[in-house]
């Protein structure tokens, strides 16, 4: 069941590595080294929220370059369930992935799809926006939970607060989240091996739009010494500006010798932003999204192929492309598949669009590699512009 | 743009031989040589409604075996158009696929379809489905259309009577259905050469369950000399014997030197008994309709696997199954995209059912080879009872 096309070595342990600097900035190119496979970073991690990649098939999204694919714990936790996926030799035989995977806390869910959700130190109460029904997640239970999916990379269980939530609330989630931390930690010791497979857990970095809160948040975390840090509590909400003031500066306080994640984002040009300040990983639902609304991205820009301007194009989304869609079909037939509601229009946009964001970060490595980022963010920016509305849609639509 | 792995040549002239009879009865196995390719029958081809086969690329119906698929004039004519396809190098270039192309006449849909529809000699007045805007078909535009198409092998406009109809009205539609078939033959000549491609008209045969309209219908379209003949009106709500017994005295009406296509069968069963009596192509939208509701065939018969029976059932669909989802999927991850109403259910369950019906009649044409297909036929029946419901079902919601 290899659908990434490498065989992988149960003992190789967790490792990043800076390789190449970029002269003028913060970018960097780097590998991370999983037990499922050696990942180039800066990376972008396609969403497998339930146990798939909407609309196509993992061989689909190892074709794409993907090496690394995101999960989603609440999701799995209620539907199929992880002691169900665990009986079956975790989520990478599950869903017959045996590229690298990061599982998150499920935290960001419990609190961005859940208004009536009750924190306490303990933990979180909050109901399945499937049926209602109650359910207690604690920093415990999302370990476990995880563990037993079996990630490669797990996440520790965050209070992420609402942009525009009061500075009391926001600092207290600091203090929570570094306590939560802790008890992450303690279970799992930070890296651990189980059933010869390691899984290394990463902390998250809160704070909101606040430098202070940042800084402290950053100082606590770091303290516990873990193999990764991921900048949480951004691309919720909070104008452009303000993310990329704060990615610029939270970034800046995470080891430079450990993986640094922005979770959630995002747009090309925040990716490109994010990069010039050093970050390394990224995960977003909007080109699977998009993809299932007939929205496609290329070099030029994003294109609604529903619309009645490609009826007779013959061009391929994108002619630069170099995926199997743009190989063989034309905007006009892909166009057609979305008027005449057929499933395949989703996975060929969706096909496109992940491939497109594969093709963005080897770009993007590449520049990085040759000493020419800051060049290369400049010519690419500002093509696929997102607009506040956009952004915030995508928060008001979960990630 | 290869799809089928396979390159062909533009001057092959399309061909039937038989290389093998079935010592004691009528089963034969063949070569259908087109312009896009040989293909072994008999053969079963996917339906690609309106240019897709229903949640599967193009790549994964190849992949199946699949080396001719039917497309429908009327979806096509209707949406997105037959002369913008053309404008665009006809069906195959438009939907990338390369192997071999039938598309029906038009005529089942526009008389199953259009409860309103008004017959006059000149052709059918008839309602969209989708609009219920007004079109009026002929045997002339149903020839330009799929002339238009460019499939390798086209259908006669023929007039197919319900089930049940008044005999006089039977009687009428073979005499029509003849004369139709004349204005067919006189726009093409029966075998026509389009932009370095071959295409061949095949005619239909009519006559509901009455034995001497048959004989009738055979002898009048036979008399017109054509490359390739198809039974029509059966598989339109007749009992399950009445079918049978009316396929056997068609197939035997037909010429032994020509290919004999059964239009819109079916189960498996039908296919079995069917090819006992001679005939030699199939298509229905079982295997991709059925998919697409959790129901998958195997070795031992039907599986829902959206039951709860299979939530933990870690075998795959079928483990005598050489697909790609058998070799790495279980029932309980395929069964958990359903409950989770992934799309991805839905095309793992079409590339195993296209799979299955691919190794069935591998199976087929391996039996008949080694003069022992009575035997395999009887092993191989009862395994997927269909039941008459299931059939009025198929004939209710149009094929």
């Amino acid at each position: 069941m290899n659908v990434t096309g490498e065989s992988h070595r149960l003992d190789t342990p967790f490792g990043f590595t800076v390789e190449h600097r970029d002269p003028g900035g913060a970018a960097r190119c780097g590998r991370l080294v999983t037990g499922h496979g050696v990942i180039e970073t800066p990376v972008f991690m396609p969403v497998g929220t339930v146990g798939s990649v909407k609309a196509v098939t993992f061989e689909q999204v190892a074709a794409t370059g993907a090496r690394i694919i995101l999960g989603n714990t609440y999701h799995l936790y209620l539907r199929p369930g992880h002691e169900l996926i665990a009986r079956q030799g975790g989520l990478h035989r599950f869903q017959g992935w045996d590229g690298a995977l990061l599982t998150d806390s499920a935290g960001f869910q419990v609190f961005s799809l859940n208004e009536l959700n009750r924190i306490t130190e303990e933990g979180v109460e909050f109901r399945s926006h499937l049926d209602g029904s109650r359910h207690f997640f604690s920093p415990e239970l999302s370990m476990d939970v995880q563990l037993a999916l079996g990630a490669d990379i797990i996440m520790a269980f965050d209070q992420c607060a609402a942009y525009g939530a009061d500075p009391r609330e926001v600092a207290a989630a600091v203090d929570r989240t570094t306590r939560w931390l802790g008890r992450c930690k303690d279970l799992t010791g930070g890296r651990t091996f189980r059933d010869g497979w390691e899984r290394v857990l990463f902390g998250i970095m809160q704070g909101g739009v606040d430098e202070t809160l940042r800084r402290k948040s950053a100082a606590e975390i770091v303290d516990l010494d873990l193999p990764g840090y991921a900048i949480g509590g951004l691309s919720v909400g909070e104008p452009t500006s303000a993310m990329r003031e704060m990615t610029d500066l939270a970034a800046g306080l995470l080891p430079e010798d450990r993986p640094r994640y922005l979770m959630g984002v995002g747009f090309p040009d925040d990716i490109l932003a994010s990069v010039a300040v050093g970050v390394d990983m990224f995960d977003c639902v909007l080109p699977t999204r998009m993809a299932r609304t007939g929205t496609v991205l290329t070099r030029d820009g994003r294109l609604v192929i529903k619309n009645r301007d490609f009826a007779e194009d013959t061009r391929p989304i994108d002619d630069e492309c170099g995926c199997p869609v743009c190989a063989r079909h034309s905007r006009s037939y892909v166009r057609h598949l979305f008027q005449a509601r057929e499933m395949l229009g989703s996975t060929l946009a969706t096909i496109h669009n992940l491939h497109f964001y594969q093709e963005l970060m080897s770009g993007i490595r590449d520049a990085i590699r040759q000493g020419r980022y800051p060049a290369y963010a400049a010519t690419m920016s500002g093509r696929w512009l997102a607009g506040e509305e956009a952004r915030l849609e995508q928060v008001r639509r979960g990630r």
